[in-house]
């Protein structure tokens, strides 16, 4: 029989009632002659319930404790999910990760999937016809054999991954938007749903603040081509819409130049000016945010007004701000620096489109509808399929809605 | 070095302040050089949360998943435990049932253990100093290796049979009272606490009604000779009491007659009027309820009035009240008697004490008292260390009261 994998996030199990709705999506995939094996996340608040918790007990706390507990989440609507499968007659039972099991490295809090075994789950399927309700967002860790998570919004990598280990014919990833936008629908009234978006353009667009999937589930689905489906867990069960497919680029008959715009606001801008120009002063700049685990993003350098040395402009996320200045101002006797400037009042926005690729100026243009609205662009970064550029937050919504109408992506 | 079982239920550990303070019970005896294994309960309410969702989400629940939920709160309490040890500065570690492991039966929602390995808690012990803290209540079962519940209660039979595993010099139970007292302190405020209680005993208390301890626990204690405290968790962590001792008989100096009264409401009585008195009419009655699993307890069978019949007096759980009437009102034809008679009002009253092997006369004693008071027996039982007598619900605490003084167990 076909293989299915269906993924439902917090909101979707959120509880008894709405865990009774998801158990109506699965019986109609059963009906459609599906074995299928749910993932579910923990019910909506529960983490944050149980994270608080770890956070009360420990300021810094041990990523493997923070594990034990914050997987509880998900065991629970694993466990409820079973018994209301089994209470409408379809024979289901649950599987923590470490059942499965799903192997995981030894990073804690963000642990990588190394290897699931899925044996158990397809066994399950053909000797007993059991639905497979399994935990997402966790694992065990192989050496140890401790739990360990995922990280935040895991449960999608668990689905790819289970998908692929149990090759599964498709991935639906349940959640409380019907699909990936072109944009957010709430900046931009006239955003529309994409029926097909290509693997590299949802990892721009995931990368980039669209928060509709979780980065690594998408590079996964990528490498080991699992057809993925973005669709909406309050469709009636009964007649759903099928959603957004991320699949390969070939399969996108008419492909767009510019197929999504994301924003993210968790920047924020860090500005050394007058540094000393001189070689090896990048890396004394950058090597001790590297050591902190701080993501630099965009890097501008820019010659100072000041002859012999130049202004230093780069981005970091926004929760590191205050870390990065300080590493910064403690380090400025070593990089050599007249003055530290920082804003968080920023944001990036992106457009993103392997139609790139074929089509040359597609970023000169927005630059110019950017300045014709009067706004500012601070910094600016280019790939192969995207550009970004970096500008005040009070523009966010004005910049959006003029890129979504500069390449077509407006609803007729 | 020494070892010791430490087990706190869920009051004790009801939110973090509380986690905090049984962090310093345990650093305390660590400090006097025990290495120090910790089972902890589900906060507080957490349980009966989970149990709420299980019923939910099916009427009729599979054993197996809602041990899956219902875990997962002991599961919590032991990592939120080891993050505030370690912030406390001790070494600590969570252990899930699975993970020490703690093999069981397969009678999920009341499996019994049926081994634990050691070793794995005292090489943590050993090597890195560590203290196990292990999630009470909870096993994975042998044959299957999905998780498996104890029953309510189980946290107490976790804590012996580890205190047992790992061959503990001591298992302290701490709670939200300060021992075993000799009989409810709320009803009868001249309650004293005992230094000291046999194992036979604290079983009979345990079975009698006293919530103190749960039954099997108190088993498992007598079979391995485990020395086991019930003491409070809101003592002074620096300068506790030293509880209640459960041990043998011959480690009680002063022993007296009747160590304590209990009480349980927890029953019904069932009379059957003229039942025709024939070979074979107790396995006529008993034979259903047996298969129905309801638990039996005081019998008694009086001549009726009416010549050849009998009628036949006894008392199962409250719980089990109308599903018995039920069994015995359809099997009425086969069993053949007059009429059924029920009453949920009632309570049975204990005494207890080893004592009553070598005293006659102990319950006549107690006989005469009760009807001084004008209080009716409804039914007797007696076993070598304790009698018990049905009455009237109505009666409960004068009759407590009376038994109380009437063997000197009043506080001077």
């Amino acid at each position: 029989m076909s293989r299915l994998v269906m993924k439902f996030g917090g909101t979707s199990v959120a509880n008894i009632e709405r865990i009774r709705n998801v158990a109506r999506h699965v019986a109609r995939e059963r009906k459609a002659g599906f074995d299928v094996a749910v993932i579910v996340s923990a019910m909506s608040g529960k983490t944050n319930e149980l994270v608080g918790w770890c956070r009360e007990a420990a300021k810094l706390y041990d990523a493997r404790e923070y594990d034990a507990v914050v997987s509880s989440g998900e065991q629970v609507t694993a466990g409820l999910l079973a018994l209301v499968l089994q209470d409408a007659g379809i024979p289901a039972r649950s599987w923590q990760g470490w059942q499965v099991p799903i192997l995981t490295s030894d990073s804690h809090g963000s642990a990588r999937i190394l290897d699931i075994d899925g044996s158990a789950i397809i066994k399950g399927f053909e000797a007993r016809g059991e639905v497979a309700v399994i935990s997402g967002f966790q694992g065990v860790n192989k050496d140890t054999g401790r739990i360990a998570t995922l990280g935040r919004g895991g449960s999608d990598t668990s689905a790819v991954a289970i998908a692929a280990a149990i090759k599964a014919d498709r991935c639906d990833i349940y959640t409380d938007v019907d699909g990936v936008y072109t944009t957010d629908p709430r900046i931009v009234p006239k955003a529309r749903r994409l029926d097909r978006v290509a693997f590299e353009e949802m990892l721009e667009m995931a990368s980039l603040g669209a928060k509709v999937l979780q980065v690594r589930s998408v590079e996964l689905a990528m490498v080991h081509k699992v057809k993925t489906f973005v669709r909406s867990s309050f469709d009636d069960p009964e007649n759903p819409q099928p959603g957004t497919l991320i699949c390969d680029e070939e399969d996108i008959v008419e492909q767009q130049v510019v197929t999504g715009i994301a924003f993210s606001r968790d920047e924020a801008q860090v500005t050394l000016r007058q540094v000393a120009d001189h070689p090896g002063v990048a890396a004394a700049i950058f090597m001790p945010l590297a050591e902190a685990n701080i993501n630099v993003d965009m890097i501008i350098q820019v010659a100072s007004e000041d002859a012999g040395s130049t202004d230093m402009t780069f981005t970091v996320p926004a929760a590191d701000f205050e870390r990065t200045k300080a590493i910064l101002l403690k380090a400025q006797p070593q990089i050599g620096f007249a003055s530290l400037h920082g804003a968080n009042d920023v944001v990036k926005i992106s457009a993103i489109g392997v139609g790139m690729r074929s089509h040359a100026g597609v970023a000169a243009r927005a630059f110019k509808a950017l300045a014709e609205k009067g706004i500012n662009i601070r910094a600016i970064t280019t790939s192969e399929i995207k550009f970004s550029v970096l500008i005040e937050a009070a523009y966010t919504e004005l910049a959006v809605r003029t890129l979504h109408s500069l390449y077509g992506l407006d609803k007729a």
